[in-house]
């Protein structure tokens, strides 16, 4: 016992040197020159380029263990790395170097009644905790991320990426070392550790939490650092009384079935009751032979009698499969209530024509990303139009939605005086 | 025990039900009109002003009970209400009725490669749990600011103004009752029911906690719903080699001895080597004819002999009073170092002539609000040009220093679709 108590005290201060390590780094980062900043990023895509052989060859350690362990061919999909992912990766970088650096921004400066002049300055959140599933791509993104936004990490990728994330890693440190920055990037593994990274507040400055429910209610409880969690997606896809029907079955169509299997996929289909007799029978039948299982409330069964009766826990279930639930609702505010009420506040769309009723859902739906006339499945950072991204928050501190580069920085108050004392 | 557990059971089911109510208040409110929410927070100021008599007769029952637990005359002060302060609660609800109303502005649009407009619309957190210290003003502040940015809010005052703020939110509620919106404020009890709130992340959405580390340690532990905690000021004023002497005097002075019992007062001095014969013995004298105590370094007590000697935990002390603490450092990077190691990452001030070193100094130093050439007692919303404050942030993520209305909202991302689906 006396070995083991020993054994977990070391690790505890490790984790704590990490940590504090990292924040010296960070310092360091904060100050260099966006071409700085490019330069080191370039030359560790070069570098992942020409170890591509290397890291397909680590990659298939950790196909070895997925088969092992009986991964879902899903899965598989998302470990696997080959030639073209790698150029993804190096691809995703060179992206990144192309964003424009957001640090040292001053903006919202106004002169005072004290004759103050008062601004904000943009700067790096300091050290960032990411903690994501087993898709080794996004080791390379979530550091270039970080680092372009002047950023230390601490990251913790899936166990089964475990070879392909460390030698990623090694790689990235290796270059950084060049330079005496090779802190500002730390790997970690296990979920124990992670429990011990929030609780460093006094070095880490935030844990970005992609994964789901079950991961958040292990990590967030006993947090001491902020937390950013990319909840889960019960997303809903609305068709109004007044719509164009052919948009209407595209859409939910499309929010349905394009990729079932991620966050900002449709969930629930709600359908306002003078157009359920239109939309509904033909739109089951599509669904129906895509695959897609489909549930539904009593009203739904009057029209769809081989639908399958939905109980009140699938209003609050994130499939990421192919099975629908639909009901039928009397009026927009029913539609809303029942969002708010049941949704997880992800991405939920109405189509309609009417200029009111699209209104009201905008300013009503309490949720991140809300559509008017689209589908559900555009909540990404690239398709937003923010270049890239490291998560979509589900919560409402801080960032919302999809999280870019400015959404990895903080600002401060910035003070130029002449001299000037309190009264 | 049956019956203390039945009553246990029945308060943290209310605690869930003030939060739930309080959750469907704040859909309400986020549709308000700004000319209602106005008209409403005109009637509640007109009403306070009104009942002023009463709200003092109520005030008159904290004193005694302030007085009978021997409560410092500080905080009998702060603690007192009078005619002229209950106008200055009305005053300060007419000053945020003419702030502009943040809710529903759309801003950062673009139109994005699948030809969707993306843009942002400013929406309310929704419900915000305040802790805050025995002043009975902020408790008609902090009710209007919430309001008026379209949130419900939770208020938890010092258990020493109890009476006047229970009467002061029996008031509001009154005219809140008239548009079926008294939902939108509750006021609760006690620390323990606190840490109940801090567990219900459905229905609240933030909990900003005024007053203290011990508090925050206190409420944070275990919390489930994101704080925003207004830490503790170990506020710097750095003296640089080069600078106007009578100027570096004249700010540090006021920083220490305007209002010592605040957190935006200074707490440590550092004065580059260069500079610190000239201006420690004259400034050290003048400080001490104020009542003030000097701790000091051992290069300080070189050149002020009959300084105190300092201790390292002196330097992340917040003495909230006139006791100073001097180090004399031997370069700028230190100074930084200092603060950005023992501060407590508030409010910073250099004073220097040196372009260079002004804008290095704005750069690294860590804090919430770094100045050049002014005194720290600035930090604060109204000086600041937000117009009010709901309390200084010295954290990273979502607000940082002092928070004003826009502070109390959050962004949803609205989509302008004509059909598209995700390829």
């Amino acid at each position: 016992a006396c070995r083991r108590q020993a054994g977990k005290i070391e690790q505890e201060m490790n984790i704590k040197k990490i940590a504090e390590k990292a924040k010296l780094a960070s310092y360091k980062i904060s100050c260099l020159l966006e071409c700085e900043k490019n330069d080191i990023l370039a030359r560790i895509a070069d570098e992942i380029h020409k170890r591509s052989k290397e890291i397909i060859q680590e990659n298939k350690k950790d196909l070895e263990y997925g088969e092992k362990i009986g991964l879902s061919s899903a899965l598989m999909d998302r470990l696997l790395l080959d030639e073209k992912r790698i150029n993804g990766i190096v691809e995703g970088i060179k992206n990144i170097i192309n964003l424009p650096d957001p640090i040292g921004e001053i903006y919202d400066t106004k002169r005072v009644k004290s004759g103050l002049v008062v601004g904000k300055m943009r700067v790096p959140l300091g050290v960032i905790g990411i903690i994501y599933e087993a898709r080794p791509n996004v080791t390379a993104d979530a550091f270039s991320l970080c680092f372009k936004s002047g950023n230390s990490c601490i990251l913790k990728g899936g166990i089964e990426a475990k070879n392909s994330n460390k030698y990623l890693i090694s790689i990235i440190k290796d270059i950084l070392s060049d330079y005496g920055l090779s802190d500002s990037v730390f790997y970690i593994e296990g979920r124990e550790v992670v429990k011990k990274l929030a609780l460093q507040d006094k070095y880490i400055d935030c844990i970005i939490l992609r994964g789901g429910k079950a991961l958040i209610d292990a990590i967030g409880e006993g947090a001491k650092v902020p937390i950013i969690a990319h909840g889960e997606g019960i997303c809903h896809v609305y068709i109004d009384s007044e719509c164009f029907l052919g948009m209407a079955e595209e859409i939910a169509f499309n929010a349905k079935v394009q990729r079932p299997g991620v966050c900002n996929a449709m969930e629930t289909l709600l359908v306002h009751k003078d157009v359920a007799r239109k939309i509904l029978p033909p739109l089951v039948i599509r669904l129906k032979s895509s695959g897609c299982e489909i549930r539904g409330c009593e009203k739904t069964r009057e029209i769809c009698p081989d639908v399958i009766a939905i109980t009140e826990a699938d209003w609050r279930t994130e499939y990421l499969a192919l099975i629908l639930s639909i009901k039928i609702v009397s009026s927009l505010d029913d539609a809303i209530e029942h969002i708010n009420h049941y949704g997880s506040h992800h991405s939920d769309a109405i189509v309609t024509n009417s200029y009111t009723n699209a209104m009201k859902f905008l300013r009503m739906v309490d949720s991140s990303s809300v559509y008017v006339n689209a589908s559900t499945r555009f909540t990404d950072g690239g398709e937003f139009g923010l270049g890239a991204e490291i998560g979509i928050s589900t919560q409402k501190l801080h960032a919302r939605g999809p999280m870019g580069l400015k959404e990895l920085t903080s600002s401060k108050f910035i003070i130029f005086g002449d001299g000037q004392i309190r009264k």
